[in-house]
């Protein structure tokens, strides 16, 4: 069983070509500039040297996808011989709303769902639908499978989804908390318990997703609690543009003295803010921690805010299940800053966290990183997106 | 020496005459409608029956503080026989930004400060000077000490203050983190100091102001270092009719969805929202739990909410100061909610919290509420914004 895994944006597309039965890569590539002058697709295969790269135009997600295809029916740098050795095709969407609380196989009127919260991911529902179109015109037959960022998140009470807004406002739009990047955050968990060899039932877990977007996740007994991203990936923590939490007065507030609309001031918290918004260097972490590295005041500041942010919610979620057993890094900052990771779990006495400063000194690698004596398990675990997409799709299909 | 304390709003205002010799209140008073029909001044003196009304137009603060004064006189429900006994006079300010880390007495340059800091509050700055204004024209050459709602989380790090946006909003505009309700908190640690028998020094506290307005704070050997109220005093926990944190996201979505402008997405989070919007009942809790009682489960579910983000700013506080010796209740939820205190301070054994439920039940008055063996301490302290007020006039002016 071989299945394609997409995760398109409005303008690129992410796959990765994967064997499930020993769930091995067979390649991986990227397209970028979709629909805009200068489209290239990139594609490796590990093992390979060299890379495989197709600079030609490609009007739209239909064109782009047509060049994967023939991409990963290359000799050299492709993974099958045949289109027909392709099983099935596993499509991230951003946004499955209250609908979708698992991974499903796409049908018309799954489609049509998808497109009716577009409205609360305008940016990505479509382009993720774009993919799935492409892939029926092209290959039909196939079974496509959404696997949604949100669905993971959706076993969160009410108590915790719920805003203290006008309730109307969640019966007629939808607006409640929903959390992204759900399938990172249910890979790390399920990694977690069985690198404890525990049962996930068993275990209360806060995993914290550092990337250039960022959310942590409280998770229960496998199931989520509770998470920092909200009705859209802006709430929560504080992130390479995107601002996080505020006081929400300040946006009428600045809207007024910045003369901004809604858009205008929406542009602000999610392009213009953040570790970028707030030192004025940049929204890579890299480039924060030379400047802060170099005493630049502001860096400092940001980078102590931003470690703060990821505390509080670790202290916050264990609070609400009241113990935590394993807190797990992941995504780029989580899997390569040494620093923030130490930053964020050393005097954490409080929960019973014991960091052990040697074994935190790695990167992109399964490993414990508490001291053996920690009541609280910290675990460094790469995240693996794509692969848990292909365990749905497998899952659904097979 | 005898110190009035005056707290004035935009259309009311709030006294009490306090004897400092034994801090005994020797009058206290309420004065509504100021400027509009229907003004009317109440009076009550303790251990004498009845109450002294006046009814009468007072079309400014200075109508409104020349019958006060005349109150305070009075043989039967005053406090002095001479106005010259009065020796100062304490007003609550409610915005002192950045200037203000500590009360000070009133002077033009303070005054000109007060000013400036009432674009951040413009409802309640303005009141507070015609407060001041008004006593300085009746009673010329009495001391005034102006007490500031955000003077006591001045001493927060940056790390704390800081929001996840573009630094030139803080620089230009002042956008960052005060906090308010300083006055109450200072006063429930340093007496959760006084009732631990302890140095406020050796402390970390977390200190639950639950009220129709409600913030919670970090207050760390004595010093706050984190609170959940904001610029302004929306941010943080859900309020009466006030939101709290939100996805700001959220904010530009319902301004396009319900056609608003900034000033009514101001109001909606303002007014319109808090327990009051999430279900439709009433902004105070004694309704919503009636309701919860009953059944109703939007009002189940919003106080299930309510109670799970105090508990998390309590985790998250928690975490940040890396140990908590005492959790303090206090306000008007805090110190009558019997049943909501049990529900945000269970289940916390995590940090070492253990409810004694039959010893919380208990309203309005300082108290141990944690079980004998509670790592833990937790207390409830009525406030006394008020006394801490006049505490610090005396402090300025003796």
């Amino acid at each position: 069983m071989k299945i394609l895994v997409l995760n398109c944006g409005s303008s690129s597309l992410k796959y990765q070509l994967i064997d499930m039965e020993n769930e091995a890569v067979l390649c991986i590539g990227l397209v970028e500039r979709i629909g805009i002058e200068g489209s290239i697709l990139t594609q490796k295969k590990d093992g390979v040297e060299g890379k495989y790269v197709k600079e030609q135009p490609m009007k739209d997600h239909q064109d782009a996808i047509k060049l994967v295809l023939e991409g990963v029916l290359d000799p050299t740098y492709g993974g099958v011989k045949e289109m027909t050795e392709i099983n099935a095709v596993g499509h991230r969407v951003v946004h499955g709303g209250e609908k979708f609380a698992s991974s499903v196989i796409v049908t018309e009127e799954v489609e049509e769902a998808i497109k009716k919260c577009s409205e609360l991911a305008p940016l990505h529902n479509p382009a993720n639908l774009m993919g799935i179109d492409a892939i029926k015109a092209i290959i039909p037959g196939v079974p496509n499978v959404a696997v949604f960022d949100t669905a993971f998140h959706q076993t969160m009470p009410a108590s915790s989804y719920l805003y203290g807004l006008p309730y109307r406002l969640y019966t007629e739009y939808g607006v409640r908390r929903y959390g992204f990047h759900g399938t990172s955050h249910k890979y790390v968990s399920q990694r977690a318990a069985a690198m404890l060899g525990k049962d996930i039932a068993d275990l209360k877990i806060v995993t914290c997703h550092l990337g250039n977007g960022a959310s942590v996740a409280a998770v229960d007994g496998g199931k989520v609690v509770d998470t920092s991203m909200g009705l859209t990936p802006l709430e929560g923590l504080i992130m390479g543009t995107r601002c996080g939490d505020i006081d929400p007065a300040i946006i009428p507030f600045i809207m007024k003295k910045e003369n901004l609309d809604a858009d205008g001031v929406d542009k602000l918290m999610n392009k213009e803010s953040g570790v970028y918004g707030m030192t004025g260097i940049s929204s890579d972490f890299r480039d924060i921690c030379d400047a802060a590295a170099e005493g630049n005041q502001q860096a400092i500041d940001a980078l102590d805010a931003y470690h703060k942010r990821v505390k509080k919610y670790i202290g916050a979620y264990a609070a609400e299940m009241n113990g935590v057993d394993a807190i797990v890094f992941t995504a780029g900052l989580g899997e390569n800053g040494i620093d923030d990771r130490l930053a964020i779990a050393s005097n954490l006495e409080v929960l019973g966290v014991k960091m052990d400063a040697e074994a935190n000194k790695v990167r992109g690698k399964e490993t414990v990183i508490s001291a053996a004596d920690s009541k609280v398990k910290v675990l460094l675990i790469p995240t693996n997106e794509e692969l848990m997409i292909a365990r749905d799709t497998l899952e659904l299909v097979k």
